[in-house]
């Protein structure tokens, strides 16, 4: 493979909420994605949820509180657990999901997954 | 979990070619670590290898040619291709495989991973 630039590929496109697959590893789509408002409360049941903020802030909502990231900081929310991420402003995003995971944890409402 | 911030993990120690662990995700550990020098080559039969850089500049040594990586550069390394992660610089890296991995592909030889 050749190697992966992160601000290179975000600036490719600039859809929101719409993850763009730049690797793989070990089954899982490494994927950068931009965010801005609000997206919807969901779950996955059967895989944990990877975020590392490249740039921007994001909130992660979870059921008993808030996460607030910044660049360089990320979280991981576990499998089954409830979150809603929100960003006032655009930010930029590194996520890793299972092949084939949706991104709103149900198939019917998921973006495509594309690579850029 | 809280939240991990990568460079307040990074500032928590300082030897080289030594991972800590600050997060878990799907059966993986989620490093950061401090390289300085030439590694080891080595292979990982099971598993690819994610290489991440925050800051600095790292070269993955491959049997068939070099990549260059700088901030905000990603490589996955196969599983079982042979490599050699060298900085001639001190660089910080985010990293990651799954729990157990020995950082050298030999348990023998491996440092330990714990947490920061």
């Amino acid at each position: 493979m050749p190697k992966v630039n992160l601000e290179q590929k975000l600036s490719a496109f600039n859809e929101h909420w719409s993850p763009k697959v730049v690797a793989s590893f070990n089954g899982h789509d490494v994927m950068v994605v931009k965010v801005k408002g609000e997206f919807v409360w969901h779950a996955h049941p059967d895989t944990d949820d990877f975020f590392l903020v490249l740039k921007g802030r994001l909130t992660i909502q979870l059921r008993d509180g808030d996460v607030h990231l910044g660049p360089g900081e990320l979280y991981v929310v576990p499998k089954g657990v409830e979150h809603r991420p929100m960003a006032e402003e655009e930010a930029h995003l590194l996520l890793i999901e299972p092949f084939g995971t949706p991104n709103t944890g149900d198939d019917a409402t998921a973006a495509t997954k594309v690579a850029v």
